[in-house]
C-alpha cells in the first residue's frame, strides 16, 4: 500500500509517519520509484504499536527504540518482551538517601513481596513507587498494616491474571505489545475508577443514610453484594 | 499554644499557616494580645487536614473550602463527608459529545454498574472516568469483555472493604476524612504498583523461560502463589 493508505488505516497523519521513518520507529518501505514507497502490513501493525506508544503510553520516543529493538530480536521471549516494555511505561521516582522512613517502607515491601513469592526483579521500578506509597502513608501517619497489604496484593494478582488470559501468546509479537500497553495504561484507569465506585458503595452501605449530597442510587440496596464480597483467602 | 509550636508540631512552615488563616481555610486562634494568638489541638488537626489535602491530594485551594464546609456542617453523616472529599480529589474528564465509542462505553459502565448493584450516584466523577478507559481500550482494537470488568469490579471492592476498615468510624471527623485522603490518594499507588508487579509474577509463571533481561528472581518459584490466586466467583 502507498503511505496515503497506511495513514487512511492506521488513523496516523501522513507527516507523522515521515517523522516516524526519519527517527527509525518505522522501517523503511519498499522503495517503487523516486518518490514512492510501498508498505505492508507488518507496516501497519508496527505503526500502530508505535502510535499507541506514543499517545498512549506518553513514552518519550527516546525510549521507545529500545522496546522496539527488544521486540526485533528473535531471541527474546514474550516475557521479557512484555517486561521491557511494562518496565518502560511505568516512570519509577528517584529513591531518596538517608531517610529512615523510606528505609523501612522498601523492607516492608520486600518482605511482602518475598512472602508472597512473586517474581519479580529487583529492577521493578513498581518496586519504587509502591515503596513511595507506603512512605508516604506511614508520613502521615496511616501506615499500611500487612493485613491490608496482603489484600491489596491478592487483588492485584487476581486483575493481573485476568490481564494475562487477554493476551494472546501465540498471535504477532507487536499485538501482543499492544495489547500489554493498552491493559497497562488504561485497565489500570479502570481498576482506580472501580475503586472508586466501590469505595462509594461500600461507605454508603456503612455508613449512609440515604443523605449523599447528590442523592445516593438505592438500586440494588440490599439486594447483596454481587461480585464484590469475595472473602480474602 | 503559640503559633510557632503549632508550626513545630504540623511541620507546617509559620508562613503557610498565616497564608491558610487569610484564606479562612483554618480558623483563627483565640486572640491574647494584640500580635499574638492562641491554638488548641482542634487547630493542630485542621491543619493538618488541610496540609493534607493540598499537599498530599494536590487539590487547589479553591476546591478545599467545600470540603471544609462539609466538615463543619453538623447534619452531615460520614458516607456524606468521604464522599464530597472523594469527589473533590478526583477530576473527571470532559464527556464528549456525539462520539459513538463513548455512548457504548457509557452503557457499558453503567449496566456494570447495575448489575454488580453498587450504591454509586450518577454525579460519581469515577464513572466518567471508566467510560474514558473504556472507549481507550475500544479505541485501541482491544475492548474489555464483561467477565474482566467483573473480575476488576470484584478486585476493586475487595480492596474498598479493606480500606473502609481502615477507617474508624468513632474519630474525629478530621481524621477520617484525612484517612480517607491518604487511603485515596497512596493506597491507589499502592495498588497500581502491586497490579504491576503481579503481572510481572504471572508473565513469568506463563511465559517465562528464566530469561528477563534483569534476571529473574527465583524466589518463591514453584512455592504457589500465596494469596495470588484467588479464584473468581
Amino acid at each position: 500500500m502507498q503511505i496515503s493508505e497506511l495513514s487512511r488505516r492506521s488513523g496516523v497523519p501522513v507527516a507523522t509517519i515521515k517523522y516516524y521513518l526519519r527517527e527509525n520507529l518505522l522501517p523503511k518501505g519498499e522503495a517503487v520509484s523516486a518518490t514512492q514507497a510501498r508498505y505492508t502490513e507488518d507496516h501497519l501493525r508496527r505503526l500502530r504499536l508505535v502510535r499507541a506508544l506514543v499517545e498512549v503510553a506518553e513514552v518519550p520516543l527516546a525510549r521507545i527504540r529500545p522496546v522496539l529493538d527488544t521486540l526485533d530480536d528473535p531471541q527474546t521471549d514474550l516475557h521479557t518482551l512484555l517486561g521491557t516494555a511494562i518496565y518502560t511505561l511505568s516512570s519509577a521516582p528517584e529513591e531518596p538517601e538517608d531517610d529512615p522512613q523510606w528505609d523501612r517502607a522498601q523492607r516492608q515491601s520486600s518482605e511482602l513481596l518475598a512472602k508472597l513469592g512473586w517474581r519479580v526483579t529487583p529492577a521493578s521500578p513498581a518496586r519504587v513507587r509502591l515503596t513511595q506509597a507506603l512512605t508516604a502513608m506511614e508520613r502521615l501517619g496511616y501506615p499500611a498494616s500487612e493485613e491490608m497489604l496482603r489484600a491489596y496484593a491478592a487483588a492485584a494478582h487476581r486483575v493481573a491474571e485476568s490481564d494475562l488470559d487477554y493476551i494472546d501468546p501465540q498471535a504477532a509479537r507487536e499485538e501482543a505489545l499492544m495489547c500489554a500497553v493498552a491493559l497497562s495504561a488504561f485497565m489500570e484507569q479502570t481498576l482506580t475508577s472501580l475503586r472508586r465506585l466501590a469505595q462509594e458503595d461500600e461507605s454508603a452501605r456503612r455508613f449512609g443514610h440515604g443523605g449523599h449530597a447528590d442523592g445516593p442510587s438505592d438500586r440494588g440496596a440490599g439486594a447483596g453484594n454481587g461480585d464484590g464480597g469475595a472473602a480474602d483467602g
